[in-house]
């Protein structure tokens, strides 16, 4: 990784996700990369390009509490220059939460420890008109308790074709998932937690489809072993829909992991 | 008021004013109002308009979380069915929570005795992408207690024409305003709260805008008083952003009032 001059720095984001077709740059929409790019560009008073580089892709319409990001400029600023510059210049729906300076060769993807990925789902009432945007509402009552113990089975290291999109580039179905946790969550509230490395495209839509058709009773709590085992998309649940999934936190190791894992 | 067939309803309604343009029917803009006659349209099977009467109007970008609404349906319908169809033809930002049959004389801005609007600031760090078309962002900080005491002078009935916008076709600028406060909300809101039977055009809005003026130090707490004495719309502050301002609660009399107050 050449030093092509200027300064490595580590930034936080927050973004809601609603109006964007996911982080990666597109030719043809907004993105989240795009914007941060451009704020960059604007920062340091260059026309080009300045790239930066998340841990990881998020969807079109997923959020992100925090999601680390990397970028080197080629002009000095100070901390406080580059957030205010940057939040000044960002839509208020992407917002700059820090930067500091960092080492030449730090990677968001290569550095990631682990992520943290809720899901929400509205499950009682009505819509609730200022959380659309942020859930995702099932009518039919939902058994926690089933879901928690179903989720148990989308617990390691292991192949997860089943819940694995298609068109998905990478190059393993093979994820180690940390944790895996469905609980209440204010009044009306479910959440769905994931904890891993990284994650599969849809993968964690794809089991959350799942679960909530374990909390609706149309599949008991050991069938998501089966369906795992399968190997087959087809074997397991629709795709919860992308506006109810929030990047909520990216642990970071002290240097870049010694495997390859989206 | 003549019986024109059919069953008078009452209902509440919340919604995300966002992408709307106010309560009241446009021409040439989706409104509030519009949204819920097709949807109560559709559940009737009929083409024609059903009017939709609210205890008032809210301005473009304004949310409720509890709006009374009055209507009258041709045809015979239980609650659950109205609320069920309402909310299947209804947007996400726009739902029905409970409707009821009512007297035949109902009129929600007749009958109304107080709303509760608040409006909502975010005052320490950075915008936060979650709540940005909820809150009025001020990067200054701001003193709670200046602004709560400058408050006390907009408690009353009073000749309110500094706080009135141009183009307010409200008969008199005489209101009676119940109570306004200001306090902290979560760890980093402020929320200022009005109580009254109703307000004039923009005028929660103007009087934000000037109570931010106090908390920022630009104008002393007394200095309110001097405004609202005023009567004069050049000497109070600016507008704050409709955004930020939602409609929590109406509360009804048990019957129309006596006098006409918008």
């Amino acid at each position: 990784m050449s030093n092509s001059g200027g300064q490595m720095w580590r930034a936080t984001f927050a973004w809601r996700g609603t109006q964007y077709a996911g982080w990666q740059l597109q030719s043809n929409a907004e993105t989240i990369q795009a914007r941060i790019e451009s704020a960059l560009s604007a920062i340091c008073g260059v026309e080009g390009r300045i790239p930066a580089q998340a841990s990881g892709r998020t969807d079109a319409g997923v959020h992100a509490e925090m999601q680390i990001v990397s970028f080197r400029l080629p002009v000095d600023r100070l901390p406080r220059q580059v957030v205010a510059g940057l939040n000044y210049h960002l839509p208020d729906d992407i917002v700059c939460l820090g930067v500091e300076k960092t080492v030449e060769n730090f990677s968001p993807r290569q550095w990631t420890k682990e992520k943290l990925y809720r899901y929400r789902i509205l499950n009682r009432g009505p819509i609730c008109p200022f959380r659309s945007d942020y859930v995702w509402h099932v009518h039919q009552p939902l058994d926690v308790a089933s879901m928690h113990q179903a989720a148990a089975h989308l617990i390691g290291q292991h192949d997860y074709s089943s819940f694995r999109a298609a068109g998905c580039s990478a190059s393993t179905p093979v994820r180690r998932i940390l944790d895996a946790r469905v609980y209440s969550r204010e009044d009306d509230e479910l959440a769905v937690d994931f904890v891993g490395h990284g994650f599969l495209r849809h993968q964690i839509r794809i089991m959350v489809g799942t679960l909530v058709d374990v909390g609706a009773g149309k599949l008991s709590a050991d069938r998501v072993l089966e369906i795992r085992e399968a190997r087959d998309r087809r074997s397991a649940g629709s795709t919860a829909p992308a506006k109810g999934l929030v990047l909520v936190r990216v642990d970071l190791l002290t240097g870049p992991r010694q495997y390859d894992e989206d």
